[in-house]
């Protein structure tokens, strides 16, 4: 059976288990990927230590505690918020009928809806909802403006330097010998400031800054703290969400847990259809990773439909609504100002963001300024009570590469920027949403006027598409782009499914999606020359190298792929430990004719008169001194490569 | 039936006909898209133009022109070449046993060995092979440093302008209205040359210089021209072949259709396994585009596949059986010396190149430098009888991030710019390979040295992938960087397969790469500001904008899945005449919500007076004075985009 017929509580990685890095009394999770050993020359097997990976599954993999989607994940975090002292129990906003969204009825006539009637409401433990005691703060920015180390950020330090101490760092940069695990190039960051070991206090320094966020609602417990910012791990969203056409709540559900299973490290539910209270309570309950929403969606939902018909009294119940339940940042498009709307008229795709189309539709039937604009501090206020933090939407960001970088979108990152100062004078954490579709070569402009305009407050991308004439391969033309902002400082990645513009995604656009921007958030850490990033490629390249079949499945990003490729072109177990690929074949493979070529080195033990001799070079000087052997490594072969 | 399942020769791509434009008596190809009227404000239809694409599939999309594999393809460029009066009929090599390949009989006791027999021989009309007539050269580089304008360079100038005339240029690129056709970026090419209007002369110039090469052999004359420079449009290289371990003959004829279909512009045969010269027969006679391939492969057969046992005898008679057959060009690993192969020894995957490892256990078993190396002016003086383009293979290019960029590699770029002078010199063709795996930050170093080094030869590379975490998604992790190096200069890019690393790719793995590939090279097109090259963008964006989707779907590289993925969602066939998207169904659409933005603002016809007492910004005035309407443009709406 493929691993996407299953149910994810029934995937385990292979060679993986969970480990935790105990620090302070918390356990940090982990994914261990163990390996096979290496045949040395003499035929004597040397172990290969296991590879630690960057964990988002949450509880859900780990084998030692099961647990039920009806029960919910343990509340992690609940000591951690209650003991500060600062927040408190209340009754909360009643749930009310159109909480659960009117408008799906009207669209009864459209082809396949499923009529998926009222959702049995989330039966696991309801606490109360908590909130900052009056006169309080609880935002993540507000400890550390006051020089508060909180578990979330000792916790995070620990997840980001993947558990290891400061004396056993990997990655230093100037290492001549590249057979190393620890080799590692040095990057191009453009001005990050990229530490080789993260301490608490530099996370604490990065979020008073407001150079990286931690976002966790207080509301939402079960989440395991993780940070977004550009001098830290490359992150990726997927977004998931029923919408009145399509999907129910079920699958979306298994769709949070799918994404992070495969690594998502945030989950954006985007529900536009019935259920939209009683589906985000399910997913906030069972999610391990930070949830974001655009409030905006479920107010359009309680006006009908009719953007004209939201008023600021609606849109401010939906954000407590929201905060009550958990959800740990907010998409608000508060940049599209009524003024920047007609900057759009000679756009080639006007505007394509949903919430930035709604507002635009709301400022021109009032006449009026974006409520969302005049009434951003007391947005502000309802952040910092519950600590929510802001995802400030480009509401006008291009939707085709005709309209990249104009004056609207960029009009708008001002705006942005005016309002990242105003949500950080509160304490609020905050970052910054960007394009969209963009030419590769209008890409860096995009991150140094976000750097520049926004005070390094973290920029938080959807792609950016590369090109427009690939539908249903946007993953990939996105990837494309992605990869290439994260490197130049961008510090999540919202990814792009192969269904974008066609469709909802399904499962397996969940995963092809998720695996595409873990691989160019990855590149973009290379690039960056993050410590340490390298070490996964070396340990892969090594088993690869060396023809460990399986330790090369397990150390990719899809291991279940890989296996199933590979085992198309030569299915018998007994190939995968068979010294030669599947390209080539046993004669012919230029694996094996490496293996060869540094086994007749060793063999003639070349001495240095004779490869002076045919050497004709100063390189053949080196060659002897370094001792005439070819390879000096473990058993090697090569890569498995055409031409 | 899906599409994949079909024989190419049975898919038409939808909404497409193969169109001529005359010039000079040539009719050189194009596909022609046809779309469907908009509908304007007014309820009335105005018509989209078709748009014109690039076509490498040749004659077997041209349905008033049938034709049957087993007679292959009329010979286009016969009269070309023999009006030139410099080449003669001769009798020409006499086919051996062991040209069809010796080793597959040591494979049978691997798992899934076919025993395809000996295939048959290519039943068409069989010419005499033709060579320059003593003390000749046939090269267009020879005819360009001369001053003539061949055939084959009106050709190419007619295709790379898609057959417009110079007085319909698009692809202005100070256009502010962004809703234009024409719209295009100004962008950033490091320094190419790229004209707005490529004129025949303007090619000359280039193949004169070395800066472009237009690969076809004499004895090919079934292809049809296409030139890789640049200072023209990025270009792409499917690579097909059978290998002792698995896929047939006829599945490799198949694949090489398959691949032009999509987009491949060249295709080399990689075929190690039986039937070597009687497969390539079949291909050559049936392709429309340029073949490539590495000839050290064939040899090695032709010896058992013993490195050592090859001898320059044995090479050079493989050369002129490929030549003889119109193979257009040949990776030759000339670069890969003795002194270098040291230089490999601290490396993570040692020397991953076929070609290069062959060669690297053939040096050292001579102790000796590669005869590639020392008799190159014997290979030349083959090159030039027959037209036979260089692609000057890099043998040590990197298998692994860790190894990227290192000494090896750079040791043996520095020999390539050396042979390539002396190929110059003799008025051959050349282009030269690159890798590989390189992480992002150290891959324009790449694309500078060789500038540099190889004077501005075309450079022709593997990818690069930009991390190694990512088997079973390695077209993606080198498409990101193919998009890159091509921005950067590099005139054609090598596909790679999801199977790469893994397994032998099967037809939808081909597909799955040259259109991954396509949409790198067309996103370097883009960022390079290549002319016209955003037109069908804008298209595209202008029919999603407007709900057009079967235009959009069509506008697309693959129309097929572009639709599949569409009926997922909404399979109705109304659905595709509705006025919003499958994401956000009929009420929620920001498409639609756009689309009653303008509606509303042309309704009320905002006045300045209101604009005013509502705007609070210099915006507004603009907005006012521009005519209050929001969208001057086609009836419009938006993209389909989430958040």
């Amino acid at each position: 059976m493929s691993i996407i017929e299953q149910n994810s509580n029934d995937v385990k990685l292979p060679a993986s288990q969970k480990v935790y890095v105990e620090t302070n009394g918390m356990r940090v999770p982990f994914r261990e990927i163990s390996l096979s050993p290496s045949r040395e020359m003499d035929g004597t097997l040397s172990e290969n230590a296991p590879v630690r990976v960057y964990d988002t599954s949450g509880p859900w993999t780990d084998t030692n505690s099961r647990h039920d989607v009806r029960d919910g994940l343990p509340a992690l975090r609940r000591d951690w918020i209650v003991g500060r002292g600062d927040v408190e129990e209340y009754e909360g906003r009643k749930v009310l009928p159109q909480d659960n969204g009117y408008l799906t009825k009207g669209a009864e006539d459209i082809a396949r809806i499923k009529d998926n009637g009222a959702l049995e409401e989330f039966p696991g433990l309801k606490r109360a909802p908590l909130r900052a005691k009056p006169g309080h703060c609880v935002t993540q920015m507000h400890y550390a403006r006051k020089g508060i180390i909180t578990p979330e950020m000792e916790y995070v330090a620990m997840r980001e330097n993947l558990g290891r101490s400061a004396d056993t760092l990997v990655g230093s940069s100037e290492r001549s010998d590249r057979s190393s695990l620890k080799h590692q190039h040095k990057g191009e960051s453009f001005g990050a400031s990229i530490p080789s070991f993260v301490t608490p206090e530099f996370v604490r320094d990065e979020v008073a800054r407001g150079r990286a966020i931690i976002p966790n609602n207080i509301n939402h417990p079960e989440s395991e703290p993780m940070i977004i910012g550009r001098n830290f791990l490359v992150k990726i969203n997927a977004n998931i969400g029923n919408s009145a056409v399509a999907s129910s709540i079920e699958e979306e559900v298994e769709k949070m847990r799918w994404s992070t299973l495969w690594g998502a490290d945030t989950v954006m539910d985007l529900s536009t259809g019935k259920n939209i209270h009683a589906t985000r309570e399910w997913i906030l309950r069972n999610s391990p990773v930070p949830i974001g929403t655009v409030p905006i969606y479920q107010a359009l939902e309680k006006v009908n439909g009719k953007a004209e018909d939201l008023t600021w009294e609606i849109y401010r119940d939906t954000l407590i609504e929201q905060a009550e339940q958990g959800v740990d940042y907010f998409t608000i498009h508060a940049g599209v100002r009524l003024p920047y709307i007609p900057l759009t008229a000679k756009r080639t795709t006007g505007i394509v963001s949903r919430g930035g189309s709604i507002m635009a539709k709301w400022c021109l039937a009032h006449h009026e300024e974006s409520f969302l604009y005049t009434r951003f501090r007391e947005i502000c206020e309802i952040m910092r009570t519950y600590d929510v933090a802001f995802s400030l939407g480009d509401g006008l960001r291009p939707g085709s590469i005709a309209d990249a970088n104009d004056e609207a979108q960029f009009a708008e990152l001002d705006t942005l920027g005016e309002l990242t100062k105003i949500a950080w004078e509160m304490d609020c954490q905050t970052m910054i949403e960007g394009p969209g579709h963009v030419p590769m070569h209008l890409i860096k402009e995009n991150m140094d006027k976000q750097l520049e305009v926004c005070g390094e407050a973290p920029f938080y991308t959807l792609g950016p598409l590369t090109t427009d004439i690939a539908p249903g391969y946007d993953h990939i033309t996105s990837g494309i782009g992605a990869a290439m902002i994260g490197w130049f400082g961008t510090a999540m990645l919202c990814y792009v499914t192969p269904k974008e513009h066609l469709g909802l995604p399904n499962k397996q656009d969940v995963k092809e999606g998720v695996i595409t921007y873990k691989l160019a958030a990855h590149a973009a850490d290379l690039a960056k020359g993050h410590p340490g990033a390298q070490y996964r490629d070396n340990a892969l390249s090594k088993a690869r190298f060396e023809f460990r079949w399986e330790d090369q499945f397990n150390l990719g990003l899809d291991p279940e792929k890989a296996k199933e490729f590979h085992d198309e072109t030569l299915p018998a177990e007994g190939a995968k430990l068979a010294h030669f690929c599947s390209m080539c074949g046993p004669h012919f493979c230029s694996m094996k004719i490496t293996q060869d070529v540094r086994d007749y080195a060793n063999a003639q033990n070349i001495e240095a008169e004779k490869a002076l001799a045919v050497g004709m070079s100063e390189k053949a000087r080196e060659f002897v001194a370094t001792g005439s052997e070819i390879y000096h490594g473990p058993d090697g072969a090569t890569g498995g490569e055409h031409h």
